[in-house]
């Protein structure tokens, strides 16, 4: 591995990272706060950033898999530590394990707090934390453009962490400029929700707040009740632009292109359509005798499903105390998760689609053995290899959900609360149900629990392969 | 598809099983109970499958692979329904729901009960109920004949409900053959318990009861505490021959054919020794404060555990009042359950064993992409169709474990009732946590959801496909 390549390229990221914190740093002007935590996270995180980049520039060369992997791994593990400065310097997370967790929350778009009360946070410091998830969003984004942009002519290829393999460097060019235009459709999109919302008389500041927060499917607010206390209105923008952040860009590019076809032929978006609109269905029955009228069911069930199947984590109610059929409901989204090549997280609806068809075909071919039948995605053959993979990640995501659920167990807390908990960190949801529920948050875990916590969200928002590749000695197994 | 070879077949099985329901009758007899319970069965089951066996011989033909899974699915479901007649008829359990849930819980060798006190039942009545256990084991063992002594040359197969595959009839002397010397151990191995249980003082009666739910992995037993009440040398004899019976038969056919090389060789029963070995420390460990001495809590563990791996369901303690860690420990054993080619449920060790290494396997490619590393079990390498069978088995499993969770979540119990108990029908466990732990019942559940439970167990039972094909129309999917 060239770890020249490696620490340039994530010192040029904590450079980028030192420069977003002037936003915050920005807010808290404005509202007359101390900017000190801000101020000295800036100049360690430049300096840092500065010397690695420079340092380690002259013998920097290509991006391999390996290389790839660990740029990956430590950006997000680096940012990590230098973005939770800023609660540790203002006192508001005193413990580096809570700050540490509670950032890698924000920059894996997992939404999952150990803050006691959030309605005490001094706003540059709330501004800072929505901040992460928009950034995490950006960050998974940069995957997006290397991997389905890669080659039209070949099949999708569904694993994200494959991106670093082969040579990055020869698509530079290509993925360059759909970088720039993914790019740009986030921001339009986070600046018409801020629109949407501040329209229906939210403040500027609780818009960028969470309209940050929805562009990640990441879920940090600034309420105790999270968007519960906001209008119906308020509550309608945000699960619309779940949803919409929760699909595939590639769809929003393609109509960009007026390149309708292949849009009608996602059967992701098929899938996640009906996926969502039947869940929608399902709780807003079984809840309606809980509430006043129709509509506020309808309400209710369409924004919780929005968001856990988004992976988002807002809530406008505590789910935690619906019946045990829409609890089941959630928590099988929760598995689930977005579309590929968004910024939500969990196993994907297209790889839903992919182990569909696969099952399918184990029961054609139990009947007539000879018989091969294909898996098809958004109208094209998926190769037997993705195929094996998309398997192999199912079983890999599994038995990491298994061994977390194990570990937390040593925790005095019931079943559903550990295994609800690491479900939701794993595909990077937030809130969990029973004593991690919306209502409540993941202080009640102890440190090393914590820091179980915060490797699983990792893990989740890699896609396993990079972390466990860089940290492991793997390549020794060959 | 060939009816006539079907139902000439399933008349046969018909027979068999009202030939063996003298035993019952006899020990009835015995203790001068009613007998008009059996003799009416009798001479019901015996009537109808002599109709069905001659009725249709004429026209039957060779078992092709349709005709395979439809005899084993309509067997193990009309068997249950005579079966079910002895409760219904002596007004142990009136309702005919019951009584078929409590049936198929025996031939399944699942365990799991509706009755809420089993201590009332008639002796002969709860012979019957044992010695379904037995009947369900000796069935599977049909199974593995047809599979793994098929063909020693190729790799060995995973999936048991592939056994009906290709032209059965062609193999039918070297099966008859090894089925013939699978049954002598069968039996031999229920004869050696009964003795090693006679000799701890118990009695006859309870002995054979006991033998019949330890060798079909089953856990139906004839007190409100199961086990618990017997001494510690009785405790230790079942707790051995629980996991004897989850043992891959084929390894006690090698030693008796003195042929000792493939069983070190096999790494299945390595895994399942270290899984299983692992799980009783950890839990003694973690249990250990809760009990008198060391001795108490291993004795405790050991037995807990290998009721659970091999998915008997037998229980010396309410290990639903465990700590967490131990209970998370225990939920995870009823995914793995015993060895292939047993008479225990759950995915198998050898399944886990593959997918293990499909994992590893993953990363060693994420890293060098044009690598490829077979699979291998028990010093054979797999084939890649085995392993991709194998893969899509493990998802339609845990498809099927999330769907029973969702239906059964419209009872109004708690997540850890309903997803336990999800797990543990499909898994033949018999007991799982919560409200359907080991000192409670399924008498809790609606009748909708008994009939689910029901299904579910023979799904799990018959390894998914058999029922699916013969209920569904998937041929006509092709």
């Amino acid at each position: 591995m060239n770890f020249n390549t490696v620490f340039h390229l994530v010192g040029q990221a904590v450079i980028f990272l030192a420069a977003l914190m002037l936003f915050p740093l920005f807010c808290a002007v404005i509202y007359g706060e101390d900017i000190t935590p801000f101020v000295v996270t800036i100049m360690i995180a430049g300096a840092f950033g500065f010397f690695m980049s420079n340092m380690f520039k002259k013998n920097a060369g290509s991006i391999m898999i390996r290389e790839g992997y660990a740029i990956v791994s430590l950006t997000w593990i680096i940012a990590s530590v230098f973005g939770a400065l800023p609660f540790i310097l203002s006192g508001s997370i005193p413990s580096p394990v809570d700050a540490i967790f509670e950032t890698v929350s924000g920059f894996t778009t997992t939404g999952a707090s150990i803050l006691e009360n959030v309605e005490i946070l001094p706003k540059g410091i709330a501004f800072w934390r929505s901040l992460t998830h928009w950034i995490g969003g950006m960050g998974i984004l940069v995957f997006i453009t290397a991997i389905t942009f890669r080659a039209p002519g070949r099949s999708i290829n569904i694993l994200k962490a494959e991106m670093p393999g082969h040579s990055v460097d020869k698509l530079v060019p290509k993925t360059k400029k759909t970088a720039i235009s993914l790019y740009k459709m986030y921001v339009a999109l986070t600046f018409i929700e801020v629109v949407l919302l501040c329209a229906g008389g939210m403040s500027l500041y609780d818009s960028l707040v969470h309209a940050f927060g929805t562009a990640g499917t990441g879920g940090f607010g600034i309420r105790a009740d999270s968007i519960a206390s906001y209008s119906p209105y308020l509550q309608w923008v945000i699960t619309i632009f779940m949803a919409l952040f929760g699909l595939n860009f590639n769809l929003y590019y393609l109509l960009l292109m007026r390149n309708i076809k292949p849009v009608f032929l996602s059967n992701e978006l098929r899938w996640a359509l009906i996926i969502g609109l039947s869940s929608i269905a399902l709780i807003t029955l079984n809840i309606l005798p809980m509430y006043h009228n129709f509509s506020e069911a309808l309400r209710l069930s369409a924004f919780q499903v929005s968001s856990i199947m988004t992976t988002t984590g807002y809530a406008t109610c505590d789910f935690n105390l619906w019946p045990g059929f829409s609890k089941a409901v959630l928590f099988i989204l929760m598995f689930i998760g977005g579309c590929m090549g968004s910024t939500a997280g969990g196993l994907k609806v297209s790889r839903i689609v992919v182990l569909a068809q696969v099952v399918k075909n184990q029961f054609i071919q139990a009947l007539s053995p000879r018989s091969i039948r294909a898996v098809k995605l958004n109208g094209r053959i998926v190769d037997e290899r993705t195929v094996a993979r998309t398997t192999g990640y199912f079983c890999m995501y599994m038995l990491i959900i298994f061994g977390v659920f194990l570990l937390l167990s040593l925790e005095p807390f019931d079943f559903e609360t550990n295994l609800s908990a690491a479900v939701a960190c794993m595909n990077n949801i937030g809130p969990g149900l029973a004593k991690v529920g919306p209502a409540a948050n993941f202080n009640l875990y102890s440190d090393p629990s914590k820091v179980l916590l915060t490797f699983t969200m990792l893990l989740g928002r890699l896609e396993i392969y990079p972390l466990i590749l860089t940290l492991l000695p793997v390549h020794k197994m060959r």
